[in-house]
């Protein structure tokens, strides 16, 4: 049994996400369904895949539906991913990949089957006509095989990931959170190899319109830092992060997502 | 049994929101409570009304409370409307209608009964003291006809409406989503009498500030446009749309709510 | 039995409160857990401990959980609050004493059994780490003497205060709601000592920038006012508030959280 459905999009709390709720329990009147985020930036997929990354393993068993679908209406195939402890349904974009390596990827499935979808499929809503419904099937116990074909590729997507050179690391600011905090695409690994709790960092922000440079403590946690003090540490999924204590780092910096960072060694 | 109640207000996410869910737990614990919507406009009745009426559907038997009342602490009453498959709640002033014809009206009533209402109404909050007791209770079962006395006029309100001059049709912006997808009270009846898929429609958006002319393509989803293209479809509910692909047609326009829009036919 | 667990944080309805969730249903599978609100201004404890205080004793049975939280990872310690009809669980920081001593405070713990946290305690996200599993257990009927050992101090805050001089009441803007009504520490008592519904007061609005004086009436309820008007009148929860009907007074004034406020007597 998996009656927990979790639901993460681009759609902010609004009635777009009511019909999906609906159209589930129209289907599995016994659904618990939680919503993991909706204030994914329109069409952010690298937002949403961290989003779902860094949540989905505090949940017990359940289906975890991602629409951030910026292809909805053209050929992109909609995905069922089985994992050890979750299924994931979303487009395949890249937004579930992540979260579905971390818990376990075993079989991956296109969506085919015309009769776990809504009688009327639109061009621009397949988390309710899609989406919804394949989740509240499977949450009911249908076999994913009865909905669609394994497949073997689909569209990958890192969010962890480096360039180490010589004298510097590199990365790029993959999500930005409610408090302004900047997690980065440094993961705790590399982090912990090149630099200790405790050292001062000197970290270059760069996008087209801004380079910033500054200095950061690197904390074991926001607490240890001076009030508004500039400060970096690794957040509780494992990421490195930028964050002021008591403050907002996207606001001091005014950086923002896909910014490149860059550490000096 | 229909215990499914969906809350539809312009209180933000808020604690206003949580009252009246604390209050539809202590009268009907099995209460399953499902948000539409809370981000409906400071007292924006037709923006409540449009969301209300292209929700509701994808929803089981439900109780569908709306919040939208500019008038609370006056003389207007409140509702309880009975349809094929659903009950709604709320103020009269035209947020339940269109919703409620749609699913099939067959009676409405005036609540009057005050043991069905909270201890103590303020004058300020009826959502709470009014409104989620009304739907818990008849979550429950109890008839409305004994929470209130039928009644055979109510405020009218209708969503889809034009006016066909010779040479141009004429309607409104009744909804913008959290897109910036702009939603007009043109109806895709109307809209495929005039033109068809594929055409280049000449569009007008009048406002007391501003007059904007526009080409935009008539296209079958938004997919179907370039990156970043001002273009027209018909939404998943049955209106006339205008949108960007992956981009916000609010933001590219500057167009809103209530703005004129005529097309040249 | 008090399976509904409620949820106050400034974490935005975000991934952070769906990891709370998860961790709760994953201890708790049959918990009702419902938002009371996540857009508490970042860290603010007054505008915390206000919406917990006015919505908990709107709920049956519950243990509520309230997540504003700038010590985190420091020495600060995690209490839960056993009152007449629920539990408070969070941070020891004022932020869920308004409402315990409302709902009729019996015990003070200290949360101090590591057995009913999550395994790896991070020093950031104790709301997901501590206060969530612990309302989980609590929810499922474990002794709260067994999570932590009684207290007899914890840290005070009082909403509601005024100070009386002989030509003036003064206080303090504690909330600015979803409607930018202004809820002011002044309660009903002392200002129906001082007032009568239908008065016109003198009030001026002070902060470090600005000094607004303005005349409103005293109204029984917003729908007593002109549209537009801007009016004081008692909130929904006993508190003195300035309106706007069918507006906002925040934006109508320009006055904001933690602004002193004097009405001439």
């Amino acid at each position: 049994m998996q009656n927990v459905i979790t639901l993460t999009t681009d759609f902010g709390l609004s009635e777009y996400v009511a019909a999906m709720k609906g159209v589930i329990l129209n289907i599995n009147p016994d659904a618990r369904i939680v919503d993991i985020s909706h204030t994914i930036s329109p069409q952010g997929i690298i937002e949403g895949a961290y989003v779902l990354y860094s949540t989905a393993s505090y949940f017990p068993r359940a289906v975890h539906v991602g629409v951030v679908d910026p292809g909805v209406g053209t050929e992109r195939i909609g995905l069922v991913l089985e994992c050890e402890n979750c299924y994931l349904v979303g487009p395949d974009n890249g937004l579930l990949i992540p979260c579905a390596i971390k818990m376990g990827l075993k079989r991956a499935f296109r969506i085919s089957d015309q009769k776990y979808l809504l009688k009327e499929v639109t061009d621009t809503f397949h988390g309710r006509d899609i989406f919804a419904p394949v989740a509240a099937h499977i949450s009911k116990g249908v076999s994913i095989s009865e909905i669609g074909e394994e497949i073997e590729e689909y569209v990958e997507l890192h969010l962890k990931h480096h360039v180490k050179h010589d004298d510097m690391l590199e990365g790029n600011i993959i999500f930005v959170d409610r408090f302004g905090n900047m997690i980065t695409s440094l993961d705790k690994e590399i982090i912990s190899e090149c630099f200790d709790f405790g050292s001062l960092l000197k970290i270059e922000l760069v996008n087209k319109d801004n380079r910033i440079k500054k200095e950061m403590n690197f904390l074991k946690s926001y607490g240890f830092g001076e009030k508004g003090e500039l400060i970096t540490t690794i957040s509780s999924s494992g990421f490195f992060e930028i964050a002021v204590n008591q403050g907002s780092a996207k606001d001091t910096l005014g950086a923002k997502q896909g910014d490149l960072i860059r550490i000096k060694i």
